[in-house]
């Protein structure tokens, strides 16, 4: 793993458990993001290593375009943007608030430099602070608020995801910061849970927040199944690679064996092999050596699936990881993200919201897998275990691995 | 539509009405692909038109190799080979069968010639029938025969798809097949047909043939929804194009906006539009005046999709299709494969058929979407109610509409 | 080398030795392209292995369509077309006589079928004929056809160069033609001979044909040099491929080393390594074994460099390339086209000729270089010493090798 | 322009005018590329905009370690690398001095730091100017020292036609250094300037520092020719253009009218058309108004070679310039590079230098064009008349114009 947190959370719905205020809220929120770019230097935060990441300093202007767009402006009597031309710059995807720079040419960025984007943070801080603490704020703009520092918390996780890709392709091998030994001696032994199946009840409920895509809750009918008691670690999928894992076409589906042929894949991401034989990975705290136990990660859901295909078993759809879930706590938040079998579809009845966030999510519904859980990068009381993570099956430089499921 | 067949077959699962004997099915569908290449001269049986498309040659090639490479080798003591070389020509995607000419290529084999392949056709078929007629095949062969059968149905319409797509692409725009108008007057009016849900009963059951990723038979909960009477005509779908479809992308997946960017789409496939503003459209008989009260067809997930959001509907699941199917037979084989919202994902319990079949359809279960129905080219008595057809989002070179479906 | 054709030839730049008419000449020129289709199928010269090759058919059409477009609308009173639609299908480049269709996607075009190109060119002919034999055809008339029959041979060698290409990708590997062994012995020992430089005259003069590239005639200044007595033989390209030549990057042009890299280039086009380490070469009559006394062939440019500069040699200039030939005449017209180390850059004081067949070189004097002399199926007569071939530096699909030169 | 700059040189290639030391030159060359740095952020100064573009600080290290690798490694006893790791950093092409970092990842490069080149550039400083103090250095290493300072110069260049790129692409549109009006008022009028041709000397000779290609001096016989007195102006162009230059396949290389097709080339780079039709120019000082009378620059070759056509006259040869040069020496350094109609072909009996140094030119000697001149961001001193830049035909980003010839 790249980092180890000490962390006793269980991954509860109701998110502000401490009674904190909105204000509260949005402070501790706003500043994480800080602290999390805190280590890297202003050439660090402009790098984008590949179109599907972005550089820090992008992250960092986005999520507050996000507030500046979705709040400010619509919501604010007399708001006047920190810059008209921000908009272009720092939208993402939504299309209903206008045209964009080009996703692949965000490393271009170099202006506004770094210590504007931290102005342009302030700025809106200012403006957002204002606009709660003036009473003015209905239940409709503290729900953008609150879809915002979530939205911003997927970001923090983003950061970390994303500098680490570039520095990897760095020869020089630069760590983000500096960090000691995992610290896992052991993993716990690996045991099946049984579960009977039936009706079971599936997505979120009631005020507390969650995206759209988790909603409506509804009903689902579940064959028996078991869910292995922890995640793969290291250790065993090296026996999967040693017993041929990626040179036998019988345990890929056709597009995963397409990409280990393509790609040249031999390994998870940010494996890499010495000349001694021995292997490192490569991590946030820089080059260490692969440490057996540790949960693996940087799969993508082709080698996932391999994997349990290997171990003549499968991945749980993510209607058992939840049904699961909801009976034990401890797979959300960590230490991986879990890909299951089940693709990113709508659940029935599903809705996107209404006006510009309905693009936040609905619009990505094909194509992507679900993943469940959370990892060590995601940040505490973010997840859910309602919570739906979606990648393409392909990516691996998210903290992906998996957990075994099988049939009765 | 291409073709107008008339048809008075209901779709049932148990295929041989008629009491024919596996000798006689073999002859009929076996001839059944000759006839369909036999409009096309050996030049046009070359041709590939984009690496997802294949020569009638290599189509009518690949189907005898089926036979040989999964019945005759491993079935039929003494059988020799009719060359050697052909299984790696001829084999399309079967690991376990090993190397193979890269797809890609196929329109490059103008050898072995048009009349060599048929007489490997003639060879083969000499073959098979003598193993049948031995009476040395056991169930499993005559499994092996049947789907060699379903399997060569299925190229039936792919030949056709295949050489629309390349005579297309021909500025000479040539006719498969002479033909004269359509004949449609008036669509009948759409009307919603309202279904309860509930725990219903989805994939085959029994003896009867089905391809493995129809099973197994399992149970579903559904909610109450409705299903529209028909599928989308043109008329229909040149209202959503008049009301700027192509251009509105809150109408859109992300990816399928993507695609109307970069593939520059701005109706189905195989429309144009004339100086006068009149629109033909390409079909088997060349271009013709497009008909409004034909269903619409040729279009990619994304435009049934994007279709369905203008009309404030969505597309139904394969569940909420194959239960309203088990009541109407109608919507079974044609006039078009209608897609449906659900990805193409293995059904709980599934596990693909042993040996080298297992890789006919359960390697392919990521990325793909479920089309349910069949079109007016599957050949009659192929489709069934459980049939899940599948091709990616953006592939429109299928005889692909939809029929709406929506929430109660 | 491909075929062994006996010759006496010495390359004469005054073409109609035999005194042969122009109708005759006409007629000749025709008949030998349809000599060189008579090996292939309908489905052969249907096919295009690669944007830069071309189908069979398709060079029977466009030598015709050359006829048609330049000589017979323009020139012939009362003329008609035989297909309106060709010119669009046939048209190389000329983009003053209309769009055309895509250059990749010539192997489409199954139809029209190629008995339907039989007639076209039947009809075409039938009309040239009627034209020359009218008396109606003037000086520039005549100049037109002499062009297109110099065209017309210059397509009979590149379908013999692209049906090679195509057949090398068909596994099958097959032959244009049947034959036995290459029957060279012993290549003669190589000697240099020696040229003292000075002034001298460069391109083609006088009433004779030649392409516009050959002109104005012009003098050059060139210093002392040697040149080879022939040209470079596969024992010597064996030689400096043992001696690591494809694994040396200080032999190479940076362009030359960045396509081997990704070209994955090991040896010349067409060879092959069998597995007890012989080589073989893929030849118009099937797979050989090489013979290391042929003249080596199918080189790229960078290729030809490389050796030289492994040979500690260089390429000769394409003008002291004329200068020697003009002393001697046997390198004219074969057994392979010589790299040049000349850019092809217009003479000084060229000018393309008017009209659309200006469009013939000049406009593509850039990026390619210059190869002299001819290959063993560049029809007799048609070479000359001034005579310029070029083709871009990575084209290895030509008949195309070297002969090397020294500074004294 | 980008940039006016006062000066009165006149293109000597007698370098060191001022009776400067080697010590002084190297101080001064080495400080004059921080000063070009030095308006530069560390983010502005990381990016990379393209694969043939390097970032500010690559240029400023790999500047530094050509010194290392070239000098102080193999010439001075007891040295000791900076870093080992910047060898692979930040040699550029040199296969003889190991593998390198992929170039067009040099813009992921974050690590190392600006502030670290910095350190790497002031180390390398102080041991260079050691060997030169201490009397070691004999005329090699002179020669050596010599040749990495005009090495540096060229990447002074190089630096600013880099970021200017990475500017462009960025919306916010920056200005590089702020500055007014170009304040040219008119242009010169027009004259062709009439040369006799003749045998003539090409090349550089004598003791005095040039590059390899430019040697050795040799004798060409050129015909008469007329050259303009001037560059092409930007109101020349927009005549071009207002003209249908860029509509015109006529007037254009084939290679160059497919890159108008492909790019959507409608006027030179950096050039904006307005709302109101106005056009404006991106420089190095931002968005200006465009300047008709300003020499027209960013153009590729092909564009140059179409603006010739049109106007019924030529580029001239690398010769012809180059003996025009050496009557009248006003063309050298500016304003803007000319195009030649000259491939970038070896000299006759040309020798690239020996050991690694011999990659410095030699091996770029195909497919690309040469350009005389030089231009205002050439550093002053470092051009001659005999100093041969090449660029490939459609490279835009240079500042690259033209000055017609013709034939008389």
């Amino acid at each position: 793993m790249d980092m180890v947190v000490t962390r006793d959370r269980r991954g509860r719905t109701d998110r502000p458990a401490l009674g904190a205020s909105l204000l509260e809220r949005y402070h501790s929120v706003r500043s994480a993001s800080l602290q999390v770019a805190s280590p890297l230097s202003a050439e660090d935060q402009c790098v984008q290593s590949m179109p599907e990441a972005s550089p820090t300093k992008w992250h960092l202007a986005h999520t507050t375009w996000f507030f500046e767009a979705l709040v400010l402006q619509p919501q604010m009597a007399g708001y006047r943007c920190f810059d008209a031309r921000y908009s272009h710059l720092f939208n993402s995807y939504y299309e209903a608030l206008g045209p964009r720079h080009a996703r692949a040419l965000r490393g271009l960025l170099t202006r506004p430099a770094q210590h504007e984007v931290l102005s342009y943070r302030r700025y809106v801080d200012d403006a957002v602070e204002a606009l709660i603490r003036s009473g003015a704020a209905d239940a409709r703009v503290e729900a953008l608020v609150e879809l915002g520092l979530n939205h911003e918390q997927q970001h923090q996780e983003l950061m970390l995801t994303d500098i680490k890709h570039a520095f990897y392709l760095n020869p020089l091998k630069p760590a983000y910061r500096p960090g000691g030994a995992c610290g896992i001696d052991q993993p716990a032994p690996m045991r099946w849970t049984a579960h009977e199946g039936g009706i079971r009840e599936i997505g979120h409920d009631g005020e507390s927040f969650s995206f759209d895509n988790e909603r409506p809750r509804h009903r689902v009918l579940l064959p028996p199944f078991q869910l292995a008691s922890r995640a793969v670690t290291c250790g065993e999928y090296l026996e999967f690679m040693h017993d041929g894992g990626y040179r036998r076409p019988e345990l890929w589906l056709s597009d995963g064996w397409a990409a280990v042929q393509s790609e040249g894949w031999l390994a998870p991401l940010y494996w890499e092999a010495d000349d001694d034989g021995l292997r490192s990975v490569f991590t946030l705290q820089g080059l260490r050596p692969l440490d057996p136990a540790e949960p693996v990660c940087h799969l993508s859901f082709y080698e996932a699936c391999a994997y349990a295909s290997w171990a003549h078993a499968r991945l749980p759809t993510e209607f058992e990881w939840e049904t699961a879930a909801a009976a034990w706590l401890p797979p959300v938040e960590g230490p991986v993200w879990q890909w299951t079998r089940s693709s990113y579809d709508p659940y029935p009845g599903f809705q996107p919201s209404s006006g510009p966030i309905g693009e936040y999510n609905g619009k990505f519904m094909v194509g992507q897998l679900v993943l469940r859980g959370g990892s060590w990068a995601t940040p505490p009381g973010h997840a859910r275990i309602t919570y739906r993570n979606f990648f393409a099956p392909g990516a691996r430089w998210q903290f992906s691995g998996l957990r075994l499921a099988r049939d009765v």
